[in-house]
């Protein structure tokens, strides 16, 4: 396999490769990915989530080039959102590519969320090990918003960094409906615009009155990503939370509930593509919805028949 | 079985109490859907799209006054949105209680989508069966953004009405993500703004250069929902999409479609639940876990193995 070998002595282009033949699906990629398991685990994941119009491109930016300093191996994904109402992050995506010195060896992916219906996650945490085995030791996974395929991603991550900006809105209804939850860090980012000391106490006073409460306090930092300021303090957030995670013995059994994931989803997928070539696919299924049309049957009657034939073990 | 009964006699509260016996998938729900679904078949469902602040309740309260008064029977379903970020939704919900009249019988279900991970489209769908089952002959379905748990929804419906406003930026690249495809007509709603002329223009363009065109030339009609204004010429436009499906058969078909969905989502379902309380429970994972944590094995090759024992038929 000249493209592995190639990938094993550090090229990018085999990098890429390798990348989309994962993001493809392509033929053999499940044993890609258990080759490549092998070669993986150290790798960790900060995912960067917030509002359109936050600055997460910015932060990340500034981020990736503080820790590229730092001779950190950088991996940088995007997740492009499926929303049309969200825009921006295509444009973003490009520009941020002049931003960092390209002899730092930053590595940027974007992934797009249309036709990967639910894969999504799995796809990103997929690419993850890739970039994982190919030796970085820092993936930012970038995503907007926070709908179901967004959870599942951020999911996968080690820290997470929640990005606010004083325009937000209502700190409080943002946090109630489920940022307090996800954050391990805040960022208040454009904070030289009016409200970000209110910002900051709005998100602080919603953090005390949480009833769950983990032992690590979470930072709220104050940041200007375009004037690069209090980036070496959100840095040391993330790596306070890290830290955190490991002595703590959080960062194990985090892992361990990932990886249960990551199975769940590989077996669900299988089982999924099984029924799509057989009782999804020919003509069983037209007969019974031409048969539920006519009134004869309902489809929760004809779904539960069908299960009974092919559940598991059956 | 006396709640059914009085289904049946048109208690509005058994239809509630039903509905979130449904939504909570409570003891034999399965047998009260099916029960429900003999008895429906003359629901009209028309969803309702676009970005948040664009004025989609108040045109659903318009369009839904309007029916109320040609002596339809108009349920609608706002979903609210699990994402933090578009926030809104339940007070809107709360407001437009006052503005449809008390005695027109129009009937208001939230769904939230916080919880019901990945469930929420059938669960919109199941509760469309007991308000059809119910009498009501209309129902709107409200959703904010397109992300694709939304595009679930919207795939459920017979008839899409996409609102956009002047400021939501640019039609065309919003087309471009998408609405083209999921569009059966266009409101551009508070035209009495300055760039609603240019919006209609811009949509319009848009929709000339598609590539797959149907036979349904799709409306674009400018709304002020606020004035009632052009309110007529919007329910003209869905009733006319309506006809178009009926009289081409496309609406046989699309039912068609939305059934095998349907079941296949009832199978999958299903298979889920055993899954959780068989392989994804219990010790069995908990050691492959722990074999993988320790390097011994990695989770694809793991998962296909976990697959290979419990696939459908084995």
């Amino acid at each position: 396999m000249p493209l592995y070998d190639q990938f094993l002595e550090g090229s990018v282009v085999a990098l890429s490769k390798i990348i989309s033949h994962i993001e493809n699906q392509g033929d053999g990629y499940q044993e890609v990915l258990s080759r490549l398991y092998r070669k993986s685990g150290n790798i960790y994941r900060i995912g960067m989530t917030g509002p359109p119009g936050a600055g997460k491109s910015s932060l990340v930016n500034r981020l990736a080039a503080l820790f590229a300093e730092q001779s950190r191996k950088i991996a940088i994904i995007c997740i492009d959102p499926s929303s049309p109402f969200t825009g921006g992050a295509v444009l973003g995506d490009r520009l941020r590519m002049q931003d960092i010195p390209r002899d730092k060896g930053v590595f940027i992916r974007s992934m797009g969320s249309r036709g990967s219906t639910g894969g999504l996650a799995s796809a990103t945490s997929n690419v993850t090990v890739a970039l994982d085995a190919f030796g970085f030791d820092t993936v930012f996974i970038e995503t907007v918003g926070v709908g179901q395929m967004e959870l599942d991603i951020i999911d996968a991550c080690d820290t997470v960094v929640v990005t606010l900006v004083p325009e937000s809105g209502d700190a409080i209804q943002a946090l109630k409906a489920g940022l307090m939850e996800i954050a391990d860090v805040f960022a208040i980012n454009k904070a030289d615009r009016q409200g970000a000391d209110r910002m900051v106490y709005d998100v602080q006073s919603a953090l005390e009155i949480r009833t769950e409460r983990s032992e690590w306090p979470i930072p709220i930092v104050a940041t200007q990503a375009v004037n690069n300021m209090n980036i070496e303090e959100l840095a040391a957030g993330i790596e306070g939370h890290r830290k955190y995670l490991e002595t703590s013995g959080s960062l194990a059994k985090k892992r361990g509930l990932q990886l249960r994931k990551k199975i769940e989803g590989i077996i669900l997928r299988s089982i999924r593509r099984d029924l799509d070539t057989t009782v999804l696919s020919g003509s069983v299924l037209d007969d019974i919805v031409a048969n539920i049309m006519q009134g004869e049957e309902d489809p929760y009657t004809a779904g539960r028949k069908l299960y009974e034939r092919f559940k598991i073990g059956s």
